[in-house]
């Protein structure tokens, strides 16, 4: 399994007017946290749309266990759960500063052609790195 | 059952060079959706807060079925599904103009004091609007 | 000079912790505004970049005069004040409830190819669509 | 003159469908980079909000010189300008990796009190700490 952590802080920007982060935040972060994963591992996102292909987000759900606020550094632990034929699934966990957990999220994508936004196979060097750091159990789990 | 529509034009600033929506910007559509409906039966969202209640997100989940795009104009299909203790569901459909069905989601939230973040009992002027609607049966469904 | 009224409600997402509308969100309203100004003498954006050019913003400036909050329904004044060579600008104002003036901006934009980006003359479908709306003096004043 | 430098990533939601930064987001990124220029002198943004005091933004101007994309690294160069009664100025340039210049800003905030958004000379403990570091010739410059 590849894991990784990521750390920000929260922007003023994305509190709202009860005083802690608006939960369309989220997203946000989840998507910085898995495309670190990515990079941890030898991969850009960036690189995989020049490469021809985009990875939307198909499904997506998250649990608010603790709110949190303006300035606090926030922590999140990435996972890659699972690949199977063009899905690939990404858990998450935010921790606060006390290191409590504060969110927990899944998300699962799908990579298509950025030519015609067809679904296809997990690209080869995608699937290359991915086995490169051991983590072969993972695909087709 | 209280089911509202609701309508809008999908922004340039919520596009991402995928040239879609950023599934960010679903959490905020659906947001509105369900105060609209609120309004719709007689509730300000804005006014529970003045009352000194808040209503933040506890869990949520999101379906992406088809793709949009800038300057589509949207049709939301909300319903409030349930009520129980603080916490009040609503599902939402997502429409394009073809009236395709282009996400689905369900959204948890808990009746919280203002004062102090704790959650509490739906409040009375809220249940009783609800009530009013014809929707008892939402209530400890 | 062409001038369009635009109406909205303010979002939960858009506030922040002061309990007023994060700035951020003004150049959001000003954009989606400046389009309905073009929808309203027959340009739609969308078509304006399917037609090969886009229009990024060169330069933009706003003063805050008043605050504003959640729900509040605001109407933006906008007006097509000057086009020379590739640039355009647009002035706003927006009013609260009580016709109070809270902002006043203005942008300049600049129409660039969208293949390779480099600035261009207004094209011709556009310039004649202004033209139409007896706004002639506006064009290189 | 008290100067700071701020690095970020580009976010993929922070995009737009021209494939590049949506304008709106730069009035965030200078948020945060005015706030880390405190931090640097021992003031923290959320402390002066704790303290009773608010800063919402008077009036901001951008130019966008270069485009940039997702995942760009970025480096705001931010400088506190002046302060004159309630009002403080910070300028701002934003360099991308090449050391380019892509932005210039310049923001007016003023210091209000939290209970009644009243406009209020610069609090004692905020001046204190910016002439503790060697800039008194900014104050009523």
């Amino acid at each position: 399994m590849i894991e990784h952590e990521y750390t920000f802080r929260v922007m003023y920007s994305e509190t709202d007017q009860m005083g802690t982060v608006h939960h369309s935040n989220y997203p946000k972060y989840y998507e910085t946290a898995r495309w670190e994963l990515f990079r941890s591992i030898g991969l850009s996102y960036q690189s995989i749309e020049e490469m021809g292909y985009m990875l939307p987000v198909v499904d997506m759900k998250f649990k608010f266990l603790k709110t949190t606020q303006y300035d606090a550094i926030l922590k999140v632990r990435t996972r890659l759960k699972a690949i199977k034929g063009p899905r690939i699934w990404f858990t998450y966990e935010i921790y606060n500063e006390k290191n409590e957990l504060i969110n927990s999220a899944e998300t699962g994508l799908a990579f298509v052609k950025k030519s015609n936004w067809k679904p296809c196979i997990i690209p080869e060097f995608v699937s290359a790195q991915i086995e490169k750091h051991n983590v072969q159990k993972i695909i087709n789990a």
